[in-house]
């Protein structure tokens, strides 16, 4: 079985993982520390992400480049899914699914690319471990990481607060 | 005038900085670093904040315990704000407001503890610094940081991710 059920995103300050309609030009010259990448590929077995990423992941069909892992993508829908090679579409309880991709992972990792997968597994007790690259921007607007409207709040370890400090830039500089 | 206008919060690390109805009970046993109070406290010389959370602070109407400076609370409808020692309430624009509590913090700072109105002067160039204490929760509803729809990203300096890594408490453990 695997290592450990990750939900790992680079997310805005303000708690954004994806612009409006899942965008991800807000990444642009957003530089990730180097050998970043490359540590999670080595430690990644299987990846678990749900229907609405994956209809807007048009043009990056795979996450991280050239690794070649198993993706599975969970959908109520999986008749008109678009299919891809490595790619298996489960229409199951988000329990069996990661299991599903744990046992595809063998000794590594999986890493769950969905908000909305992740808030049901952190629900479930099912995640073990929460990366976040907390990127120097505020979007104001579109896919939170955790949104959970009358839901209790869900503690995290350890228990110390980071702090932060940013400036912004002139607005002559924001992006387009 | 002021050394810095400074955008300052403890927020959650999906992004709000109060729970529903403007609620702080999520804080409870979360332990700021120490002496991170008193370094503030001493820098402090005027506070800016809105109506909203003025009006939800009926038990604690003073930030940071025994800080005894200038706070401007900025409002539409001044007349029916309950009043409070050293409290003065604005109704004017936001580059008024922040020009009038700057005055008043001499050469200290002014913090501005709003979240509407620091998205304000953000757009108007008129924030210095934010300095953001994310603190181990996740809450999933509330009062956001950053709240714009539709709006452009605004990009931060230094221009770097902060990464960092959380373990979920037991779903026994969770807070009430």
């Amino acid at each position: 079985m695997s290592a450990k059920v990750l939900w790992h995103f680079t997310m805005s300050l303000d708690g954004f993982v994806a612009g409006p309609n899942h965008s991800m030009d807000w990444m642009e010259g957003l530089p990730p520390r180097p050998d970043l990448v490359r540590e999670y590929v080595e430690a990644l077995g299987a990846v678990l992400g749900g229907r609405a990423g994956w209809d807007a992941a048009i043009d990056e069909a795979r996450p991280y480049g050239d690794w070649r892992g198993p993706i599975f993508v969970l959908t109520h829908h999986p008749e008109d899914a678009r299919p891809a090679d490595g790619v298996t579409f489960l229409n199951c309880d988000v329990a069996e699914a990661v299991r599903i991709a744990r046992e595809a992972a063998g000794d590594k990792n999986v890493e769950v690319l969905s908000p909305t997968i992740g808030r049901q597994l952190l629900e479930r007790g099912l995640i073990d471990q929460i990366d976040i690259h907390i990127a120097p921007v505020l979007l104001g607007d579109g896919i939170r990481l955790y949104d959970n409207p009358g839901g209790k709040p869900i503690r995290l370890q350890p228990n110390a607060t980071v702090d932060v400090r940013y400036h912004p830039l002139d607005a002559t500089t924001r992006l387009p």
